[in-house]
């Protein structure tokens, strides 16, 4: 299956947060030390089997990404 | 200003295409060679100044992130 | 590959239109006439070879979705 | 209220599981077998007396839709 | 009809601008100077006739609203 | 910091729900009494040290604000 969503970011699961219908999970991403944190349904988080250790890929549609710049850097441009 | 954004990853803009209203403004992840695409206003993209060579912060509400599995890492668990 | 993303619709590609950066494709859901209206990005549909009469699958994380009720079921509760 | 969401299909109410903020809904839609899971907050649900049997109309903004194609399919054209 | 979606903001459209198939939308909120863009499809801006002038209300999912405070705001805390 | 982010309104934190791993917080806004509610994770709450009279900044993408007119007003146009 091939995707539109333009941003797939291969990592591991390092930890896993349930509620009742909600669950948090922590992706640290491969080659570097940055974190993603995800809220998914607590139904999909059993579905999958996540749980730390796990390899997981982290997705994230393009329209949903924003950014930010340091009023430094830009009074440095 | 703090943020109740969750994901806040840092890199440099590689690349900024730009249509009428929209952008896409893609941003190499600092300490790997993930890519990341962000789709926003054109608007966005002067007020910020984003251009390629200049680092940026990618912004994530974690409400919008989504995990994968591959078939076989769930089959071995 | 398995996704957390919830919601996942078979249908088939019935239009694609295409701007500078983004590109909205109508994809009609099988075992009905309902349609729906993807806002993706220039790139992906390129990539993804989305054209009139494709298969697809619609994607659509359930945080993402909406519920609306007429006013009238709700006085009849 | 007519309103710019591209998406709006009809469906009935068949599960709603509800938590402390947020809760879980899925609608079968109309002319199909095809279920939509939506997340909104709890608050939402009892505002709009949602509960299984009950017609409701799913809203997805159409930049929140993602596609994804087969592998086959793609390697057919 | 009735929304699950919690922000329903009264305003007035102040500004359109099309492109190929998105486009962006600025209304201004009754009660203060407070101006939201909206990025919807050109599609909905014809469909729903909107221009300067006409009076609109903005609608955001509450799962896409983050939140931010001042660095000294919280030192005060 | 500066952010891509279009809509960045201020106000005041009114209430504060919090469940096991999200929470609502609702803000009024400067120059009106419009509310708006935030579905965060409390994780975000407890860093940030959101709670009632805390002045606060709204931050919604503009992918992610949706427009709905009255049918009144369109047949007026």
């Amino acid at each position: 299956m091939r995707l539109s969503t333009r941003n797939q970011l291969s990592g591991t699961v390092v930890d896993v947060t349930t509620g009742a219908v909600m669950a948090t999970v922590k992706v640290r991403l491969d080659g570097g030390d940055q974190i993603v944190t995800a809220s998914i349904t607590r139904e999909a988080v059993e579905e999958l089997g996540l749980e730390a250790g796990r390899p997981a890929t982290v997705l994230i549609k393009s329209t949903e990404v924003m950014l930010a710049v340091e009023d430094q850097a830009l009074a440095d441009g």
